[in-house]
């Protein structure tokens, strides 16, 4: 059989099959080879971490990554912003009648090598098939389960005036380039879709003074440094011309009218931390093959309103809000 | 506004208005209300035990339950079927453009109810908004965490010749249920989704031979039974005249030639015991609420076929296999 059919989702023969045929064959680990209702887990020694997160991005194969590695990729990332280890990931698959079997095997694959290289095991999930017109192509469901194993208490409330604000590299890669393929543009813009557990292993390894680590994914850099400024209840002053963007993202956003600062990324992390260690973590990022490009890109300031200002090239400054409306759809 | 819009899943301005307008609303807790990329949780003692399952239930309101009250349910039986004690709960939506606000309302705050029931605190939450016609309303996934505090090991491959099948209720009343409501039949079919942590509970407080714990979901009685003959290599022997199955859904599988052994349950265990205290722990389920109507259903024999057989009322045998192709899409 070619094609996913409404069978395949049933609970019966050829749910078993698709698992044991394709799921098994590529995720296989001890846990979920126990094959019952749910996956006992062995003890956890420190905090528990979770997350979760849907996966409905248009295209599923896209340059730099697929919906499979993004699935991956974007759970293992948020679980190591809060400085924890990820240990387990579980996957609820909900596929549309007619959807090609290669297609899925692509995905199950690139999940499996991703997870294999942050070092997850997929210990649990689950396959809906939904009938055609009900779904485009493939939804996928990641949450994960992490260990925080060191002391230490990141979140977006912990920002002071004076900290800085780092980010690990260019901007705006994974939203440019998902927007220059719908489009159908010629472009060699790829998206910046990385596990990021081994650069904040690094980062926090460095310095206990990082407050604040989030990845800036759907509303980009600007939204989740409104969000940090709303929940510290401080302000946060960019700095336009240290924002690290590749002359591509920039060409592209001149012609479309879109902000780098609201265009997603998927390998980007903001760091958050006392101006006394902002130059020895910004080295120690530089190391990091997934850190060359950081840069100091602003500060928190004093200021009751919780705003984000960006300090133009010409010496201006004017207020970045939190995304407003929608950018673009299903950019994860 | 009334209605779900593309900009409420942009990750922006709207979806943290539906954040924390609607979800903190009712799921409120302290570690969600930390609005990190993911929830620190204490410490567990004991080992963790995860489940995933995607609701895509059709219709979303039914008889007996809703999708939320489903999603909770669903999870927390699948933690509860290893013997854990459910903790933890995460909730990833997606949902169609256009969705009414006032009925995603209702659907969270079924799930808040039943949670609360359940004692699991919702941790973590995901929200995507897919273009119309590309998600039949709303889609949900939830991923749970327990705890298994006993020192026991439950599972497909421990049924052994000799043991007994006991279920604490009527069969298929889901699957007709949704069936019923589907046609447009009139009937007052309920679907009897319940959460099953409590009985669970009093039934492995009340006994260590408890060998196998099952919910016979997707695919019914007969393909879980099958499920476990196949892990255990062992057949199981049914008696049709002990299956205890309501009026309602004879008469409707009379009229539709729907077997009620492949109808999805959504309330019901099947639980796999030594026999020498079978009738001690029915006794212990007919004591529950939830398994007044507990009643011994098979056993487990030798034969090399991994099968299940049917013993008739009439005195035939017959093959009772795993369900093949699909009965009923989308029951759960």
């Amino acid at each position: 059989m070619d094609v996913i059919t409404m069978a395949h989702g049933s609970g019966g023969r050829l749910t078993k099959e698709l698992i044991e045929g394709l799921f098994y064959n590529h995720f296989k680990n001890d846990i979920l080879l126990e094959a019952n209702d749910s996956a006992v887990l062995p003890s956890i020694k420190g905090k528990p971490v979770t997350t979760t997160d849907s996966f409905v991005i248009k295209p599923i194969f896209f340059r730099g990554g697929d919906i499979g590695k993004l699935s991956i990729c974007g759970t293992v990332n948020d679980l190591a912003m809060s400085g924890a280890r990820p240990l387990y990931i579980t996957v609820g698959f909900i596929i549309e009648e007619g959807f090609e079997i290669k297609n899925l095997e692509k995905i199950v694959e690139s999940m499996s090598k991703t997870a294999l290289k942050a070092g997850v095991k997929i210990v649990s999930g689950d396959t809906k098939v939904v009938e055609r017109g009900n779904c485009d192509g493939i939804y996928i469901n990641t949450t994960g389960i992490g260990v925080l194993e060191r002391d230490i208490c990141l979140g977006g409330a912990n920002a002071e005036v004076g900290d800085k604000i780092i980010i690990n590299g260019n901007i705006g890669e994974h939203g440019a380039s998902i927007l220059t393929q719908r489009g159908g543009l010629k472009s060699q813009l790829k998206s910046d879709c990385a596990l990021l557990h081994g650069l904040i292993a690094d980062i926090l390894d460095s310095s206990k003074q990082v407050k604040v680590l989030r990845d800036p994914t759907r509303g980009g850099v600007a939204t989740i440094l409104n969000e940090i400024a709303g929940q510290s209840k401080v302000s946060i002053k960019l700095k336009e011309e240290n924002l690290p963007i590749r002359d591509g993202v920039k060409t592209l956003c001149k012609i479309t009218g879109f902000n780098p600062l609201y265009l997603a990324n998927e390998g980007k992390v903001v760091v958050v931390v006392d101006a006394s260690e902002a130059d020895y973590v910004l080295e120690v990022m530089q190391a990091h093959p997934l850190g060359k490009k950081a840069r100091i890109i602003g500060e928190v300031v004093e200021d009751n309103e919780s705003r984000v200002y960006l300090e133009t090239r010409i010496g201006g400054s004017r207020i970045v809000n939190m995304l407003t409306g929608e950018l673009l759809p299903r950019i994860c």
